[in-house]
């Protein structure tokens, strides 16, 4: 069965400036859904401004992987949504965070860091990845390095946590580096972060960047048969013969 | 200079119930902050029933390590209270989160996991916390495992990140196992969370124990001396000599 | 295509020990190919008595993942073999090492420490292995935990490195617990250690240790496509416009 | 007490070539010892060249911290002091690994991958060292950045082992990034591996690389009554009432 892929996008930019709409006709979540889709993906599409931001209980449950796209409107996305796709992560949804969705709600709950700290140049200069992890599934099809030869830049420090996994770190023309492709695991769930794609580039339709967005989702992707995991007041598994209860008086008496 | 260290303490089973004031007569804090003052820490207390829970911005700007215990009151720390200690972590100030703590909203929020999520079983059996990482500093002045003949269980499956320093994972009477000792670093910030310590055992007047906490004030403390980041938009460190922006319509035509 | 697996086993006490060979009358190799078969996997295997112990240069060539079992003649394999199995490892090669594989010259090399030092009694107590990472692909369809009646115990410190990913950590009836599930990256190739499997017990009949396995065999196959990295003297990706080179006289006063 | 540091120097481009005596007239090792000592370090200095490479028993057993520097001679370099050195590592000797060390020996025995393996270009350009890890101690009292404006130049892929601490990340004016500042523990020791410092440009005379030396003098000593792990055959912590055990015939029948 397919990989049922949400693409979630703010969708601001291309409807209130044209020369982003102008690069992203159908939005960005639109460009990312076509080439998924080519890939075999099921993909559909959710936005800022639909109700529960297109994040309904139904939609996340039938999600494998969320691909999560914002900028201008972080603030707009409501807590109550934002819980709802963090359970859906520790459950075991695969999420994907683009480029300024560092800065979103939801990546740095699950972060645990202010993620939305780091560098920023919007000079469009040139950035090369590097694949730092040349056996990671993320990197599969790839040459050692993507070259984009206009980018808004990002430098680091990056507040993140220690990626469990780093799969590309970026060079900037003008002089700062960046960890560029991270990978983590929480709950059940497993994120990546995937920094290319200022919404004034045409970056989503680089099939360099195309491949490694589709890499990253076949890698996110749930688990089947995962453990049921059972949490809180448990029995014993082997059976328990256990001494007399330590007493008060024996604490003050100096006893462990 | 000593190590300024705080000890939060929710201060309320050994109000509401004789028999834990029985163990911890001051107070879990009262006995903790004991302790750490003969090895020569700084230390003052705080507890959730004082205005702002005794975590004044004064309070907090004057800690080098904050050390957390908390278990049937979580959800009365204020959100706002909590945003501040995850600021101050992120700055630098060490955190040492201890038993079931787990399940505060602050070591949730640096978590980005449900770290309330555990197995627990309150029988008073026997606990061995075992070393495994025997070079750690946080090891230091220890044998190979430190013995608890009555303890609350915790048990796996635990869901946390995955630490970045693993230092002691506990074997319960029962069956279970547990990761008992486990650092993180969130920001310029280190959190260590350290198993031990049901308010019903006198947990915290065992000298091994003190000297895990004592250790891990010293590892948590923080680094004199960080380099001071900047964010946000910046000034490129060379030069750049920048190529034309690609168009739209170079973009149409299937340009980069 | 089917992945191909070669089981190396060292095949000595099952034909030295009567008893051995009672448990596996096919040898410890021909067991584990047994139901690897039954999988779907294309397995063959080799022995340490075989020429080049099997494992020449077209074996490995035509290997996607090697699982090693060898206990009481690590020092018989000869150096050149192991460094044929770490090159092939780098190169993309997946490695399972299983119980007393712990102490072979291969999973040495590759872990960097003296992975021989353990504890270890051969009573045949309880085991059991919990899953704490419930999200990991070498998990899936398992329960929480798995019960082993009676196994060799291995007890903490185990002097590996820190693993990239630990699956499983084992409890045993006289106190200690192990970390029994491993997972690591060398090079293009993924590690995974697992710790059941003693030659007097019937450990790879069991369903759940051969789940395992299955899983592990599918995790650490080779990821088709990989870059292809160039190493050595290279040229610049981006036009080096050099500024003077420091002399000798810079040098001496005081220019960096 | 002081902490002890033994640099070690292949010290041969210095005897061979004048332009490196030209830099370095006391050696590599001469250079480095002087500003250890101004630091307060008990400083010895050994060489390839001397018995036993410097580096006998004695030696090992009174040093803290090892200093690593090689490049031409690694190879030369016997396998028996390597053994050494790596099991005094494991004992808990800080190891620190320079520039051209990534090749040596012991680190790619460390490592447990061919850390030989990188790009590298001869041409003195810049290289921009970023705090990736601000509040790590390797870090304290620097800027966000280190500026090199000649050096040589070393690109990623780097094969090694995936960094336990990363505190920094390089950037080269041809295009290049390179995990320059990476930390591993192994056994009871730590490593560190330090990028720059290749002969022909006085990178060591550099104020800011002498205090990353001196940091990471002080981060690797070892730490002070580490646990004595005991390894081999051990008796149970808790007595154990062990079921009969499984006979043979009870295999046959399925059972466990």
């Amino acid at each position: 069965m397919a990989i049922r892929v949400t693409v979630w996008n703010e969708y601001l930019h291309e409807v209130q400036f044209q020369e982003i709409a102008a690069v992203y006709p159908q939005g960005i979540h639109g460009c990312i859904q076509e080439f998924l889709e080519k890939e075999g993906f099921a993909v559909k599409t959710a936005t800022l401004r639909q109700p529960e931001h297109g994040l309904t209980q139904e939609v996340l449950a039938d999600t494998d992987v969320l691909i999560w796209w914002g900028h201008m409107a972080h603030h707009e996305v409501k807590d109550e949504i934002v819980e709802r796709v963090y359970r859906r992560v520790l459950d075991g949804m695969g999420l994907i965070v683009l480029h300024s969705g560092h800065a979103s709600k939801i990546f740095q709950k699950l972060c645990g860091t202010d993620s939305s700290r780091l560098k920023w140049r919007e000079d469009g200069e040139k950035e090369i990845l590097w694949v730092v992890d040349p056996g990671h599934p993320i990197a599969a099809g790839l040459g050692e390095k993507i070259i984009l030869e206009q980018e808004e830049m990002y430098g680091e420090h990056f507040d993140i946590p220690k990626p469990d996994e780093q799969v590309f770190i970026s060079w900037f023309q003008g002089g700062e580096v960046f960890r560029s492709g991270c990978c983590w695991r929480r709950g059940k769930g497993k994120v990546f972060y995937f920094r290319p794609g200022h919404e004034s580039f045409p970056i989503y339709y680089n099939p360099e960047i195309q491949k490694v967005i589709c890499n990253a989702v076949r890698w996110a992707a749930p688990v089947s048969g995962s453990p049921e995991e059972t949490y809180g007041n448990t029995q014993p598994v082997v059976e328990l013969h256990l001494a007399e209860r330590t007493t008060i008086s024996d604490l003050h008496q100096g006893k462990k």
